[in-house]
């Protein structure tokens, strides 16, 4: 059965546009690598999550506050005797992860490039908007959306104002993302509808246990397979 | 002479709707004190604000990008002898910047209660959506404004896309703010129309050696005395 009466199709950026959740595994990888000397690599990752964790409802989301958790954990990990030359690796780290390539998730472009025109394409995110801006001009997918719709975060109450903003009715809206806890779950509780396109690698903080079965609901392995339900 | 044909009228956010640059003057001025076995206090400042530019372009503003730098700094400073503690400090400095109470701008809560159901009020602002959702909850002013407009910097590119997004005309919409570089100059450039309410504390990345002349700019010393240009 196809989806019918959608205006709006959001995209969610990280992992459905473009590679993301892999730079930060990387990322923590080496952390781990750095302060092996302090403590084995599995316990300083989960320090490191449990210090994320902390920060999140002051820092929110992205590589910034992801650098700061960094340089507080390897603080915490090092007992108070981190080197200032791995503080400067952290912070340099950082800056890399904002610079680095953008690799496009695969079929996204000709998605895009067939969906282009017949509805209006946003993108959203809970990213930082400059972070976010970069790596849409970076993709060279930047024509194909009307705007780019930045969350504080990927709740029923975020989606209810976006679905405003956008003067349609929640059952206009098409919500695409990787996550069934931001992209689908919240989406689908405000009478919207939501598709699944899982990617390999999810952040431990954005898994959920359910199996989700709704009939605004649909899980891709693809992007190109939206087409048999538009 | 009254601006006529406006549909839209933008407010500012830092130093326009609240207090904000006090806030990271005092940041700076406790910064330097901590530094000042290193360097003196003046040239601490200007190094800085030297890394704050560096990175601007990469970072973006707001309080995180603030404590990366401040954080780079101390340890440029210190010639890469920072005590762990005084790291420490400055992470806690940031999360404190975060964490700050309100404080409104004078009469700008009466204006905004005399534009509302007259005008769409929008909050436009390139500070981070997190933080400033933050404070405009914190503000007691959510329920006048549409919703909040974040641009990754204010130039007329930014503001173009602001006023296609807002589905006006250029010369429908007012931006209303404390920086000429910021909130009036790129307006009036792209036929909106903009006033300027100065603020006694300006960033010095902001400011502009300009005097203003334009029909569509006014100057005022505080946002109660726009009801007589509209």
């Amino acid at each position: 059965m196809p989806f019918r009466e959608i205006k709006v199709i959001a995209f969610d950026a990280d992992d459905t546009l473009w590679v993301n959740e892999p730079l930060f595994r990387k990322a923590e990888d080496e952390f781990c690598e750095l302060l092996q000397a302090y403590l084995p690599k599995d316990e300083a990752n989960k320090l490191l999550f449990e210090v994320e964790m902390k920060n999140l409802p002051l820092y929110g989301y992205g590589i910034k506050p992801f650098t700061l958790s960094l340089i507080e954990a390897a603080i915490e990990i090092s007992n108070n005797n981190t080197p200032i030359a791995l503080i400067q690796k952290l912070i340099a780290k950082g800056k890399e992860m904002l610079d680095e390539p953008v690799e496009l998730i695969d079929g996204i472009e000709d998605t895009l490039k067939q969906l282009n025109g017949d509805y209006k394409l946003v993108m959203a995110t809970k990213g930082d908007l400059l972070d976010q801006e970069r790596k849409l001009i970076k993709s060279g997918l930047e024509s194909y959306f009307h705007h780019i719709e930045i969350v504080s975060d990927k709740t029923e109450k975020q989606y209810t104002k976006l679905v405003k903003h956008l003067d349609i009715a929640p059952n206009e809206f098409l919500m695409i993302g990787n996550s069934l806890k931001s992209d689908v779950l919240p989406v689908l509780n405000i009478g919207a509808h939501a598709i699944h396109i899982p990617f390999h690698t999810t952040w431990i903080h954005e898994m959920v246990e359910e199996e989700v079965k709704h009939p605004n609901f649909r899980s891709l392995s693809k992007a190109t397979e939206l087409f048999q339900y538009l």
